[in-house]
Parts: structure tokens; sequence; C-alpha cells
């Protein structure tokens, strides 16, 4: 299999995914959420494997929607298609990583911003370092996080998930964990790991895939606000304001509260 | 524009609202109510405003509902008027500040209780000095925190909000940021402010308005609770034996424990 | 009155309840969840009483399902009674529990796992010794805890709930204080209580029904989930792997992966 977004390693008890796009800031784009379905299908396909652990290359661990693919999207004919197709797509890839019968891992080690705060909130369990970081700076785009909120406040809870996207601020590691967006502060990841993975490997998968069916059922499950999100994220990505916002960074590294309209 | 409760100034960036009725222990009634919504009328007709910042004078940042008020309601012929009108007025100004496109920060620097907690929990930002303090004492008197519960239960969950009714007991400063009714425990909160709107002034106030709405929609929405809130408050408040303990209080000073029936 | 799981004393301010089956760890039984409802009717049946204190003999505060009732029940005739009683029986005990106009208070200084942590969950306070600690280890058997979920997520939370139940993994009293599961972290609960009961004593029972009607109706009730519990209960405790495993352990303890199928 050829990843080109990912770089993908079979572990006895792990199947360890690390987001590789370096050149750019490992941010999210449709080459990355299709590598991501084939390395969560790899991951199904075999029934000895419990732990799926996903990593970012580098000192960014994911930062979010790729602008400069959001930017083409838009001044291209077929513009209308990451409005209404990219929330979906990316929803759905969530979606996945809560419901799949495998156990995921986050293992944060960088920044973490916008949509890259979904993959950590819809991740059964976060290891972070103390200096990895989490923000959602989507407002000062004039954009809301639409398909991260569901997973964030089922993660956090609401109003950490509002303060979040309210005031754009990072929030550090060791707040993250107060929050319980991180459920270890730890710099040894592996030894956390394999502690859990002793539990986990003790586990059948049926039971994984019970427990979280199970717990979608206890009224915090994000499965009934997919369509809440998704048509948010295509209206506001459709406002002229967020395009020239996105366009105007993505071609000139202007910031967002620069662009005269 | 006069106001009988408050004192109001525009800053910068900020509308500046400190409750003022130091000689009611800064409690709420029908006068700091339309006081309120008349400065909320004004940062909302201001389109370069994004920040209101609510704060209490003197060591009481706001003590709840007014007792000398809700006794004299209940011996005049008019005594129906609070249970079945002060209710519906208190919850239509918390569900307000949720809901108007401005950001809201509570800067708390005293005791906080009954009431006062609900317009915490419903602000966007809490930043409190330590020596800030926060109650509900209202099952003591026979009464719940009817209009509070479901928007302190938005900001720091069930648990907490229950036991802080139950319990009746004062919550620290230190422990309320535990529970995040609190966001930052501050001596020093205009820096926290500063920091906070260097952030929010970069964002449309089109984006504030969207941002309440959608989280609004994430299922943690005190809108559908708010006919539940009001009836049970003019149940309780026209109880002989919660009237006869605000009688005793605001007439006598006498603690609701004390009241013989 | 004659108890045979519990031990049951009058004091001036509250009914203290000890579970007393040392010999099976304080494991659920039958016998206790009868017990359990014959002390609370004698606690409503006492008007002058406010509360009710719950605690475990010995180290174990309370180990969850006896295996050993629940082996022999598997492979007795009648051994379809606890897959589909036992759920409903426990449920509705812990239901009790969060409606009986009584604060109920869990005092813990030992062990707590599976079945013991919704016990505790469905506490209206909770107290805990540093050497307490609360696991849920029913993945491991092929079981989720249907039952202690509800509870257990209207406590603490969506997530800290579901990471227990996924990772099998214990939780110490400091973290169970940090995720709330634990009011307060204290050797010296007696003093804990007795400021409590300085505040239940003075609030009229009528009121602590009222407050606990009142948040269920908030939109976080287990009420309407005991339907989905009990069935999830019956159908993973009628699995023939878990039946194994449950016996292997009742009669030979056996581990539950260690139980070749």
């Amino acid at each position: 299999m050829e990843y080109r977004a990912l770089k993908v390693r079979r572990q006895p008890e792990a199947l360890r995914i690390v987001i590789d796009r370096p050149g750019q800031d490992n941010s999210i784009n449709g080459d990355l959420i299709e590598d991501l379905h084939s390395a969560l299908d790899l991951a199904e396909a075999d029934p000895a494997l419990r732990l799926i652990v996903l990593e970012g290359s580098g000192p960014v661990f994911c930062s979010g929607m790729d602008f400069a693919d959001a930017a083409r999207d838009a001044t291209t004919e077929g513009g209308r298609t990451l409005p209404t197709e990219g929330g979906r797509a990316f929803y759905g890839l969530l979606r996945r990583l809560t419901t799949l019968p495998r156990i995921v891992v986050s293992v944060v080690d960088g920044r973490v911003t916008g949509g890259g705060v979904g993959l950590v909130a819809a991740s059964d369990f976060v290891y972070a370092s103390e200096r990895s970081s989490f923000a959602l700076p989507e407002a000062l785009w004039g954009l809301l996080p639409c398909c991260v909120t569901p997973f964030l406040i089922r993660r956090i809870g609401f109003q950490p998930a509002y303060a979040m996207t309210m005031s754009t601020l990072p929030v550090t590691a060791a707040r993250a964990a107060e929050l319980r967006l991180v459920d270890e502060l730890t710099d040894h990841a592996e030894r956390t790991l394999r502690r859990l993975a002793s539990r986990i490997t003790k586990i059948d998968a049926s039971v994984i895939a019970d427990g979280k069916r199970y717990f979608a059922r206890m009224g915090t499950s994000p499965e009934e606000l997919e369509e809440v999100a998704v048509a948010e994220f295509a209206r506001l990505m459709s406002s002229p304001a967020v395009r020239d916002r996105i366009t105007g960074f993505a071609t000139e590294r202007r910031m967002p509260w620069e662009t005269v309209r």
C-alpha cells in the first residue's frame, strides 16, 4: 500500500499511523482523509490488532484544514467541492474513529490546531507531551470548528469547547489535561501505551465494538449532529468573506484580520 | 440613559457594567433586570463593540433575589407577580446573555450567591479573584435555583451543579476554578481581559452570533428547559413555607431554619 | 430487622449502612440488593432522617457482581435469572438511590470495582480516603458496566466513564477526585460528613425530593436509559463466552484471559 500523507507500520500490538505532510504543517486534505481510511481498513482487516496509534511527524501534530487546497477549491469551477463535500468527508472520518472496533490513541507531541483537535477529540485515548498545545482559531477566519464541536463536547463538555472556540486562544498541554482533552500528560507515551496495551489486548474486539456502540446510546452521540455540522460548515465556507481570508493567507500569508473587504 | 441599579461606562473595547445596589447587597430586583436589558441594548446597538464586562461594586458581586422585594410582593394583593413573572424575567435575562452577539465576561471579586451564580454561569467567560466565593443557598429557604440550574449544568456539568444545590455549601474561588465555574483565577483580571480582547476584537460580530447559535444546537441548550424552570420557580415561590421564610428574613432577619410554622 | 449482607445503625442525624459480606469481598448478590432496599425503606419511614451513609466493611468497599452466584445461576436450570432479572434489580437500586428523598453519601475506604462503582456514582456525595481505588474490569470478562454507565456519565461525564470502561485500568482516589467521581478526598470523612449534615438537616425532606426530581428533568436523567441498560446486560450475560469466563473464575480462580474456548 502506498500512502501519500502517512507513514504506517505494523507493530505486534498496534498499527502506528504517522501523519506525514511536513511541508504542509501536517494539514488535512483529501489525500490525508483517504489515506487514513485506508489505514483504518488495514487495522480492521487484522483480527489480532486492537490498538491504532495516531501521531504527527515533526513539531506539528496536525494543523487542520489545508488552506492551499481550500483556496484552490474556491477559485476553480469545481470550487463548491470543499464547502459541500469537505465537511462530510471530515465528519465521516471522525465518526469512524469513534465507532470502529479498535482502540484509537492519539500520541501528541507538538501543536494541534483546527481540525487536528477533531482527530484528537475523536480518539479513545490521548497522551500528550508538555510542549504540545491545542487551539481552535477558526473564528478568526469567519469560520467555526463545525465538525470538531460534537466530538470535542463529547470529550471535554460544553463550556471548555465553547471557550476554546470563541476565544481562539491556544490551550497548553497542562491545561488540556485539566480539561481532559488529554488523558495523560507524559513525555514517555510509550510506557503509558504499553500499560494500556496490556489491558486492551485482553479484550475481545467484539467488546470494543459493543462498548463504543453502547456509549453512543448514552445520549452524548455526535451521530445525530452530523447534518447540523455539515450544513453549517458548508454555509460558512461558502461565504465570500471566508473565501477571501483563506485565499489571502494561502497566496500571500495575509492574516485573516488584515484582509480588507 | 439613567440607570437605577448599574453603573455603565463605554471603553474602547468593552462596555463595562457594574452592578450597583450596595445597600441591598447587589441583589436582583426588577430594576436591575430592566437596567441590564438597557445596557445590553446599548451594547448591541454599537457594531464596533465586541465585549461586555459584568462586575459588582463592593465585596458582593451579586446576592441573588432581593428578599425585601420578594416579601413585599408576597404580602400585597399583587403578590402573585414574583412567583409567576419573576422567574420568567430572570430566565429571559440569562438566556439573552447566552445568545446576544457579544462576548460577556463576568469579573468577580467577592461573594456570589443564588441568582448571582446564574449571571456568572450564563457568562461566556468568568474571571475571579481568590477571595471570591459561590453558593446556592436556595434549598435552605425551601426553594431551588430553578433558573440557574440549566445554565450552571451547561457550564460545569450535572454533578457539581447538583452538589452545590443540595449541600448549599459555598464553593471557594479555587474550587470554582477546578469545577470550571471560573475560567481563570486571577487577581489581575484586566490583564486576562486584554488578552481575550486582543482576540475577540478580531472576530466578526456575526461569527460570535453564529458560534452561540451553533453551540446551542449541540444538545446542551437551556432554551428548551425554560418552561420547566419557570413553572418550578412559580410553584416553589407560591408555597406558604417559602413565603414565611422570606418574609421572616426580610422583616426580622430571621434565618430560614428558625422560622416556626 | 435481620440483615444478611449489611450492618445498619441509626445515628441522630444519619442511617449508617455498612456493606458486610467480607467473605465475598462485599460483592453484590440478591441478598445485598434486598437488604439495601430494606434499609432504604427504614430511612424513608423516618421523617427526621435526612442522611444515609453507605460504607464498606474492610479493605473492599464493594467488588461488584458476586461471580459465585452468577456462575451458579448460569449452570442451573433457572440460569436465565441473573441475565434477565439481575440487571433490572441492580438498575432499580441505583435509580432508587438517585430519587429517594434522602441525601445518600458513600464513604469509601478501599477498593471499588464493577457494580460497586455504580453504588458510588449513584450517591449524592462521595468522600474517599487516599487508599481507595475505582475500576471497571467488566470488558475483560466480555461484559460492559451496563447499569453503571448512565449513573457514572451523569456524575463524571462521557469521556472519563468511557475511558474507565475501555481501559479497565483502576483509577486512584486522587485521580477519582479530579474526575469528580469523588467529591472530597479525605481520611477524615466524619468531619466532612458533619459539615454536610449541618446543612442537610436544615433542609425540608420535600425539598430534597424536589431537587432530585428537578435535576432529573435537566436532560441528564438515567431513567430513560433503563431499558437500554437492562437489555444490553441480559444480552452480554447470556453469551457462552462470558458464562465460561465467570464459571472458570468462580470455580477455579481462572482469569478471564486464560479461559480457553
